[in-house]
Parts: C-alpha cells; sequence; structure tokens
C-alpha cells in the first residue's frame, strides 16, 4: 500500500477497507472519488450508513429487518396468517419474497445450528418461533433452511420441536434447477430429485 | 433488485451503489454486513467519510491531497526544491513515491487537457504552475502525463508555455517495462525505447 499524503485520507481508507471484499486499493479508489463527488453527496452517504444502524428495527414477529415494530409482511392482512415459511437470514427472505410464490408469513432464525461457529440453539429465534407456533393459529412450518450439514441439524432440531405442536411441517423441494442438464446434476441432488418425484398434474398447483 | 422491507435499508443500499463499480446487490452485502458489526464501527465508518469531506486540504504549492496547507513533501526541507515533477493526479503522486527514486516536488495538474470532455487550459492548474516556475528556483521539470492524445496534448502545451523561462524540460522515459518480452510489446512502445536508447553506463545512474 503507498503511503498516502494525508491522515484524515488514511483514516478513510482504513474504515472503507472494512467492507466485505474490499481491499486497500479500493478503498483508496472509493476515498478518491468521493473527494471529486459534490460533499452533499458524501454527506447522504455518512447519514445513510448512520441512520442506518441507529433507527433501524428488527419487526418483533419475523425478526426481519424493518422501519417499525411490525414488518411490512406481517402486518399486511392479505398475507396467509396460518402458514410460516423458516429461513436462515433477511435475503432469503427477499429471494423467496422475490419469486411471488409465497403468501404466508416468514421466521427469520438469524442464523442455523453450528457448534464450531459456537452457535447454539439460544442464539437463534427458535424459542419465539416455537412460541409463536403455539399462540398464533399456525397450521403448516415450510423449513427452507440451507442444505449443509448445520442447515439440516437445524431442520432436524425444529422438526422434532414442531412435532409437539399441531402444526404440519414441510421444507422446500430439493431437485435439478429449472434449465439444468441431469447429465451435469450431482447424485445426491439427483437421487433426491427422483425420490421426491411429484405427481405430473400438482407440478403447476400452487397453494398460497 | 429485490424488494427491501425497509426504507432506511433501501436508502443506504441507494447511496452504497453510487460507489464506483459497486451495484445494489454488492451495495445490500455491504449495508447487512454493516448490520451485523457493532455500531461504533459504523459511526466511525460514517465520520471518516464526513471528516474526508469537510477537513481535507489541497496543498496551495503543488495541489496534492493535504492536512495542512502545505503537504508532507512540499514542506520537507530535504527534498529537492528545484525539480517538478508535473503529475495529473493524486493517485501519480502516491505511485511515483513509492518508487522512492524521485526527491523533488510534484505539481498535480488536477487532469489534462481534454476538449471532448470539456477540459480546457484554466480546468487545469497550470496558470499555478508557470507561476511556481517563475517565482520559485525551478531548474527542471519532469512531465509524467499519460501517453494518451490528452496527455500529449498537454505535454505539448505545457512545453511550449516552459519555453519562456529558463528552465529544462524533460519527460519520464517510455520503453520495454522491465521483465517484459520485445516479442510482444507494441510497436509504438519498442521504436520509441530504440529512438531513447540510454547509454549503458547511464542506466543504472540516479540524479536525486
Amino acid at each position: 500500500m503507498d503511503t498516502l499524503p494525508s491522515q484524515i485520507l488514511e483514516n478513510t481508507v482504513n474504515e472503507l477497507s472494512k467492507l466485505p471484499g474490499i481491499g486497500k486499493r479500493t478503498a483508496l479508489r472509493f476515498a478518491l472519488h468521493l473527494l471529486k463527488q459534490p460533499k452533499s453527496d458524501v454527506e447522504n452517504l455518512a447519514s445513510a450508513l448512520t441512520r442506518l444502524v441507529t433507527e433501524i428495527k428488527y419487526c418483533q414477529k419475523c425478526h426481519c429487518i424493518s422501519d417499525s415494530d411490525l414488518c411490512p409482511t406481517c402486518s399486511n392482512p392479505n398475507r396467509n396468517q396460518s402458514i410460516i415459511c423458516v429461513v436462515e437470514n433477511i435475503q432469503d427472505v427477499m429471494a423467496i419474497e422475490n419469486t411471488r410464490q409465497f403468501g404466508g408469513l416468514y421466521h427469520v432464525l438469524g442464523g442455523v445450528i453450528s457448534p464450531i461457529d459456537g452457535i447454539g440453539i439460544n442464539d437463534l429465534s427458535i424459542a419465539d418461533l416455537l412460541e409463536r407456533v403455539e399462540k398464533e393459529d399456525i397450521k403448516e412450518v415450510i423449513l427452507a433452511l440451507p442444505t449443509t450439514m448445520e442447515g439440516d441439524t437445524t431442520n432436524f432440531y425444529l422438526h422434532k420441536q414442531l412435532q409437539k405442536y399441531d402444526v404440519s411441517v414441510s421444507t422446500i423441494a430439493r431437485g435439478i434447477a429449472i434449465g439444468d442438464n441431469l447429465e451435469y446434476a450431482d447424485e445426491i441432488t439427483l437421487g433426491r430429485s427422483i425420490l421426491n418425484r411429484v405427481p405430473f398434474e400438482n407440478v403447476f398447483k400452487s397453494n398460497r
């Protein structure tokens, strides 16, 4: 890294290079770019960052990011209040919302059980999920967790806990992605796609 | 782009995506990363950005970024005060400083003459450069501008202007980069490297 002619610049470069995937050289490019912008643009960025960490809330029901105590999904009366889709994080909520195929509610766990990373049951919002299943009129819980060892562990734990309640538990379908060749699919995915085959007349059936 | 569950988050993503080379998706990754960091880290970043645009100065002599009215180079009595190296921007100053081969002063033009981009002589710090050459005891001006059409135009203009003063004008050597094969070099560079050949005994001579 070059020696910089200014402490203020160096400080900004150091802070910017803490962003994921950003090295000192890119951070310097950002800083020099910002110096060429109108002062108000940079002040807008700075205040957006400050507001992000001071004003943002998490939905008290589903733990998704929100501007108020209840997120837009949880406070929408048109959503099906009897289905909860359990996901690892907020990005997963956005990905599912983007498909426009799900009309129920969400529950963001905030991670998956991972002893190696020191993430246990009490670090996740599992107790809150069970409380929702107990108190709200929930008929189905869809588990949409990653197919990793940690995701599967969490799936099994949640399934076991949810059996105590009068609720059906499902997981999202795993199989060959649309457009993919069978030839290049891994054996586990292909095997699972045969075991979990779907009656043809059900393929396009929606249960929103 | 996914619909975001929060206006505050969306605002931050919009501001971050104004950084060069950063799209909405990467900006979202930055924002969600920042949300997981300690609040003080994000506030440090925000205040570094604010300080960058409010407190940073430009050296009154060489126009380089600086924390005070004179940059560390211009205020260093050990630098050779009689040689000025003219560069396009601050990154070029840092690149040359990094070589540790130059002990003189700099002059940052802030760009090169480019009629297409609407950059004329008065948009650059050319008048300041000529004033320095006139008032300071300058013996040599090294032109280290890019080898583009705009860079060459600026070179010629500066050379013409500098002829009015008792100062020698040079440009940095253009040639085959160290480690490069002649075979793959472009004809113009290779041709110039033969025209501007250097007596062997001068190759490692330093004139710091």
